[in-house]
């Protein structure tokens, strides 16, 4: 038997958006048998009833000593917690990966205590939409999209590999090595900042503009805010575990911004000429070849 | 023969993707005969060839004399200036409107010099994309898209009425009317805001980030860039034109995003997630139904 099989015992933790989606792609890989864990009877319940898992928990215990991968798809800090709180039960040579979008203080904080018998490899799938819990969850969230691997020192060929392929098999398109804080200070550009942006521009106005967005738009107001329908319990907390980061690009941001702002007063054609030119070229460049 | 009815003489002035677009779209309402002129005779043998127009000419003239209706699809500035140069040959009671993003300038500008035998009808089409020139037009753009109509104190209701039909018969959803000043207003948090976001965050990063943002998104980042990929010389224009609104709704961005960045500095979770309910709340009620 390959290491690529995936006969094998899986757990996943969460059994919301991502979770569920995980639970549904890994369907087609043929494990032994996926166990979903989710404090919310009803959200078991319904994974139950679609056939997306074989066996319910609404918390860890004994029957983890059977699983060898383990998926948290919980929030960061509670993703720690589940892991810590689940120690006693997890078998020798079980592998642990996460799904959460920063990864330098969730992989420094696991590595802290993991006992060396355990594996954590820290992975980001950059799946995702505007809906949660399990009624949004589709094994598709993943076709094409990026998977990044953040080894934190601590990992084998074998952990690597085994998440390196399942990412590939659930339909990832690109699996990136990258390390924890360099990951943490890409995302900070790629994606953290353009949330922050939208989230501003959604709240800059009150009711009065309410229905003029509908009528005087093109499409570049729904694009810009998009991801303004945000969850703001997970988003708090990965703002804050990158809040360093962060505030540096937020910064970086308002200085851009502010040479646009300073050419626009000053009517200042060259420079606003120059500015859009170049922004023009760097998107172009970004769409290439799609 | 009803007011509806488009067997008349158009001209359109600028022949790129609006003007273009505006052509292949009006021949679905068999008009008596399309001109087309543009300064690239390139562009009009291409239209020429295409069916697109039955006439061409690199400039205005005594062949204006006959057109009944002058669309004048060119940037801001020379919009004003082609008007200003043609009056000598413009027909008595001939409709002229125009297609720029910003009104209250133009409005008064043209009304300043138009004589009491013509109407003015400023109009706003919210279509386009990415691409210019002839070779992107398309009768599509219009399918859908918001036609704002900006009266600005001289108009008729035979000219109005004529505008308004004919964006309808072009494939616009919804026509709008309101005053230059507030359209300029509006349209600054809608539209310009949006495209001075885009391509501030679009020249955040130098040549370091390129391959990243490809390998490190979930499609936040291309969403809030797209419209970075801006014609510099007519957004200069429209930018200029309309400065001191677009100043000040920066200013208030700028405002709405230190908000935020002070909350994520002081770790102050409550006001976090407060920020984040209220864009959550607000973006998914401007989706609503869609």
């Amino acid at each position: 038997m390959e290491d690529c099989d995936f006969n094998i015992n899986i757990a996943v933790v969460g059994m919301g958006l991502i979770g569920g989606s995980y639970a549904m792609a890994l369907r087609d890989l043929e494990p032994k048998c996926v166990i979903g864990i989710d404090k919310d009877k009803y959200t078991l319940k319904s994974a139950l009833d679609d056939g997306i898992i074989d066996g319910a928990y609404e918390s860890g215990g004994d029957f983890l000593k059977e699983v060898d991968l383990i998926i948290v798809a919980l929030y960061p800090k509670d993703t720690i917690a589940f892991i810590k709180n689940n120690l006693q039960y997890l078998k020798k040579g079980a592998l642990i990966t996460d799904t959460s979008g920063i990864k330098q203080d969730i992989v420094e904080n696991i590595n802290s205590f993991l006992p060396e018998y355990l594996e954590f490899i820290p992975g980001h799938p950059m799946a995702g939409k505007e809906s949660r819990g399990i009624k949004g969850a589709s094994k598709d969230i993943f076709k094409g999209a990026n998977y990044i691997i953040t080894p934190g020192g601590k990992n084998t060929s074998r952990g690597l590999q085994k998440i390196d392929k399942m990412a590939r098999a659930i339909g990832c398109s690109n699996v990136t090595y990258i390390s924890p804080k360099e990951h943490d200070r890409i995302i900070t550009f790629t994606s953290q900042l353009p949330h922050v942006i939208a989230v501003s521009l959604m709240n800059l106005h009150e009711e009065e503009y309410k229905d003029s967005i509908e009528l005087f738009t093109g499409g570049s107001f729904k694009d810009a805010t998009r991801v303004a329908q945000i969850n703001s319990k997970l988003w708090t907390e990965l703002f804050i575990m990158n809040s360093d980061n962060l505030i540096e690009e937020i910064e970086n941001f308002q200085n851009s911004m502010e040479i646009l702002k300073k050419a626009i007063m000053s009517k200042d054609i060259s420079t606003m000429r120059c500015i859009f030119e170049k922004s023009m070229l760097k998107r172009k460049e970004l769409v290439k070849g799609q």
